[in-house]
């Protein structure tokens, strides 16, 4: 058996930050971007508020903020909780196959960079090969693994975490094996909790425990030396398909990074060609929802399984209902947490419009495709077919676009002024000579 | 599918300090001794120095006590810290059938009395909730559990842990079926750690993290609620077996914690009927090692498939080796952690006469029983039958055993008067008014 795990730390110890190539880096910046908006705006989320009020009075010193709050709290506790809100409205970023790939490994970086000076190069590197890590491992083992029940986000996502941390720690190649083993034995995460609060804590924790993982290594707290495809390790323990090439075959000549997407609209991917698709015809053809007589949506038959609630009563089961997301999308442009709040699904404009929604799946259609007919009361119809979906790989999210959704997203919760910092800091971040400016520009400015 | 995780919190929550009943008591405080003893014991170990250099920097108020040592943590990490010296020598309690006990769940209950102020009735009556649940709960899925590389003291004791703290917080029939629910998506720990320190840092961390569990649920974090049953939970995930019945017959009628087991002896099982035969022979005639001419152990085939070492170079090697076990308990008349240090292995009277020792397997044996025949060489032989070792069910370590194992543990770590009150706390727990005394009283005294 090829020794993986060890073969995966020599490579996390020995790359170079210029043996990233630019377009890589730039997705790391994007990356953050995101990722930082989706923890800020949930900060006041109330999965968050009861981590909070459940552990702070447990945190060590004030190392680190939590991204959007004024609270600071120690580096563990700081990556517990930003991992959590980075999640928590699934609006964070997705691997192409498998993996939500920021949650996990961002929360513990931007901690560690408030900690250790760690300049935003570094944490660029660290950042993009810790998602290197997660996802390789993830996809070794996928999708056997999750098909069995794990949610590969925290179970993968430990990985990364202790790779990226202990990459800014410096482990050599002995203590970057151990902190694989270490993150190994504390992979955890079951799917069964979707639907709840845990499912947040998952990327949570796997921040906190792999960045435990890479400081327990780097005081040489021993583990196993082969984690990942020993008889009793991960891959074996944790799935019936293991696949080690995957780990290991062109490390460092392509990067995960670049398969990387993020959503536009605040529910799951499977209902975005629809939302994009109405957004346009609105935009085209100045669509009015008062004027829309039918519609007609023809869609990927798994969109059906997932999302057909005819009558949601709470904005959490609207992202259940592409009825809705559709109508809400003509009523108001947009698909943001705002349309997916509970006053926007009992909206009357929203309500009626859906109710004259019908929905045909086709096999023949991609599930980020869709086809929409517009039947307008005056007679004249409309139609549009999004053959990708906004937010894939074959049409990714622009900067811009990214710079919209970070916007709505902190709105209300940092001022205009830290909102323009915020996305400076993180379009320029690897020229930034402390990192650390990052997360401490997320606190709320005081009044 | 019966609702298992409702009904295993329903009766945590309902449980009464009445309804155990004295016996049970008597055997936590058992439990009690022997484990704040092996904390005690190993607290200058390796592992414990490395996993406090590494994480005492983010640790928040000084709430608890490292036991055995000045330093005092929050209580999450000295739950952690504690766990881990509690199982470091493997010389923790062992139910019947699997798991230890006590090193996921004492070092959770002791750091919470030091931070709310909990009597020692009701520090007992959690204990004995959280042996409960671990045991059943790894019991309901075990033996296929554990041959699939779990390992069971950590996937299993983050549900006692959260069990037990919970209790003591006083959650509600709801909040305990989440705490449970938030334990199964933390549950890990991998065999692949054995003879690694991760081995030990699994019951640290289900400490820790079922008292997390814990006092997420009392804030209303939720989880599943149907965690251990449900087709993506606990049971199916990490087993290919599954028994719910385990878990819900018989629930407060009998108690896991009255098939628990002690070592006298500071390694694995299989080798005590050898070292508890060579001491009976050695005390009942006075062997000198230099009147042995050769000595036969007839043994269960286990024993040489475990513990075949016949020249170990150092003292976790000697825990391996038969051969030296047998002739240390000869040459010492003990078998503590000193008769398996470096030096004993390499003490010319214990190598000369593990030298001079045959091993004959018998499949007829039981694990815990030998039969050792002595040739002195004076002509005389002399044979032991022990047919069931000490610290067995069937021969279970008395009081007084204990409470000789306690003082060897933690000679010149505290002084003879603390040590003496030590053993007082902990045979009096049931009446203390302040639960919290016993980890305060494990500080060295200041000279």
């Amino acid at each position: 058996m090829m020794e993986v795990t060890r073969i995966l730390a020599r490579y996390l110890v020995g790359s170079r930050r210029t043996d990233i190539p630019a377009p890589v880096r730039h997705e790391a910046a994007r990356a953050l971007l995101n990722g930082v908006g989706c923890a800020v705006g949930s900060s006041r989320h109330e999965t968050v508020e009861s981590a909070l009020a459940a552990l702070r009075d447990f945190s060590g010193p004030p190392q680190a903020a939590v991204l959007g709050r004024s609270e600071r709290l120690d580096i563990l506790h700081a990556a517990l909780i930003n991992g959590i809100s980075t999640h928590v409205l699934d609006y964070d970023d997705t691997h192409a196959r498998a993996v939500h790939p920021s949650a996990p490994v961002l929360p513990a970086l931007l901690a560690f960079a408030e900690w250790r000076k760690t300049s935003g190069a570094d944490l660029v590197h660290a950042f993009v090969l810790g998602v290197e890590a997660e996802c390789r491992i993830g996809l070794s083992v996928f999708p056997e693994h999750y098909e069995r029940g794990w949610h590969i986000t925290g179970t993968a996502g430990v990985f990364g975490a202790a790779a990226a941390a202990g990459k800014l720690l410096g482990l050599n190649e002995q203590q970057m094996t151990w902190a694989l083993g270490i993150a190994a034995t504390q992979s955890a995460g079951l799917r069964e909790m979707f639907g709840s609060m845990c499912k947040s804590l998952h990327p949570g924790r796997a921040a906190q425990n792999g960045l435990t993982a890479a400081l327990l290594a780097s005081k040489n707290f021993t583990s196993s030396e082969r984690a990942i495809e020993a008889p009793c390790g991960f891959a074996h323990v944790l799935s019936t398909k293991f696949d080690p090439a995957v780990i290991t075959d062109g490390l460092g000549e392509h990067f995960e990074l670049s398969s990387n997407m993020y959503k536009p609209y605040a529910c799951g991917l499977v209902v975005h060609a629809a939302i994009d698709g109405c957004i346009q015809l609105r935009t085209e053809h100045r669509l009015a929802p008062e004027a829309v007589e039918r519609m007609e949506l023809t869609v990927c038959p798994i969109v059906l399984e997932l999302t057909a609630k005819p009558e949601p009563q709470t904005g959490l089961e609207g992202k259940f209902s592409v009825y809705h997301a559709a109508a809400a999308a003509i009523v108001y442009g947009a698909a943001g947490e705002p349309q997916f709040s509970d006053a926007c699904v009992r909206d009357e404009r929203v309500v009626g419009l859906r109710r004259r929604i019908g929905i045909t799946p086709d096999k023949s259609l991609r599930k980020t495709e869709a086809k929409i007919l517009v039947r307008l009361k005056n007679g004249v119809t409309h139609s549009k077919h999004v053959e990708h979906a906004l937010g894939t790989l074959q049409r990714p999210m622009s900067d811009a676009d990214l710079e919209v959704k970070f916007r709505a997203l902190t709105d209300g919760i940092i001022n205009a002024q830290r909102t323009d910092e915020l996305i400076r800091l993180c379009w320029s971040v690897d020229t930034l000579p402390d990192a650390g400016a990052i997360a401490r520009c997320t606190a709320p400015a005081l009044n």
